[in-house]
């Protein structure tokens, strides 16, 4: 049975326990308070040099860091999982993009909102960062004028990367009303079969 | 015949580059100056809405962004491809440690470096980069110490886009010498077959 690591309120962490939910996989969920250090212990570090959750542990001692490669990891096989060379490299693009040019940026000024205090120095960095987040959310809506999904017009690990942050942005300060067809997807994600909230603790 | 779009000085492009050359892969290269806003033309966000090199056209009018997505896309089918369910996760789980944890420090501290005018604020950036690049040199380190590559022990596409730039540290500012197991890695890269450097011009 595997084993995650993560942090409830991580979108990252997210990304996983909806694609668990989605495929019904049962797994064993170990909290880490990223906000009291305890990704930084030696017991965690041995698991994820970087030092960051979400990790999978797929059998004892065996780990994989990285939301996206555990998404990819899980997919295999399975319904989610793009189905040929081109929609490969198309998943993989979007999923680079997440993390490139949208999670430093909608995930972060979220963090930086919710998780420091009014006084942190770190406040300063949100304008910045919701500018180049708009500049992301603008090229999703773009993208989603043409398409349901993000590839192959079908449900897949893609949404799942984009959708983990961008259906909390609002908690880091963005206005979703100009991305009409990022509020649809949102909306459509949603009602699929097997879905849980972001802060819906595991069994 | 594939196109590529690139600037030379990147090596985000240089990861393509490198891996063309190495399957011996024809190709037709385009420059666009990133430093006058040629990637932020009409014509280029057609290519690529996110304004970035480098972009694969595979086809006519069919485009492929992200560099590591790029790499993956050529890969399959070649030996620089992960031969295993676990292979892929490994070398995903690098990829995405560089795009989110090595590119913005190592790669970005070189590029104001670089690029930028003496009195360009970004300058101030450069020492918290620098603090956040070490660490990610630590943690290839550390990896290196024991393996010969970074996935399966032989090399692959995890390699090239950590090579990238990593190979130009020192262009921003980084001190190798700590990283003995990064530097040992880094010439046995330099040394494979049909090797080219990174401000080596396509023909």
């Amino acid at each position: 049975m595997y084993t995650l690591y993560d942090y409830l309120d991580s979108g990252n962490g997210y990304k996983i326990r909806l694609m668990l939910s989605q495929l019904q996989v049962g797994y064993r969920y170990v909290e880490r308070d990223i906000m009291r250090g305890e990704t930084r212990t030696n017991e965690f570090l041995a698991r994820n040099p970087n030092g960051r959750i979400p990790v999978l542990e797929i059998e004892p001692g065996v780990h994989l860091a990285e939301s996206n490669a555990i998404l990819w990891y899980l997919a295999e096989g399975s319904p989610l999982a793009p189905a040929s060379r081109w929609a490969r490299a198309q998943t993989l693009q979007w999923m680079f993009f997440e993390q490139y040019s949208h999670e430093p940026f909608v995930a972060t000024a979220r963090f930086i909102i919710r998780h420091l205090s009014a006084d942190h120095p770190r406040h300063a960095e949100v304008p910045r960062r919701q500018e180049q987040g708009r500049a992301a959310l603008a090229i999703m809506d773009r993208h989603l004028d043409q398409h349901p999904y993000f590839v192959d017009d079908r449900y897949g690990i893609a949404d799942i990367a984009l959708y983990a942050y961008t259906h909390v942005a609002e908690e880091g300060g963005y206005d979703l009303s100009p991305y009409a067809h990022v509020q649809a997807w949102i909306r459509r994600v949603a009602s699929l079969p097997n879905y849980v909230g972001l802060q819906q603790r595991p069994a």
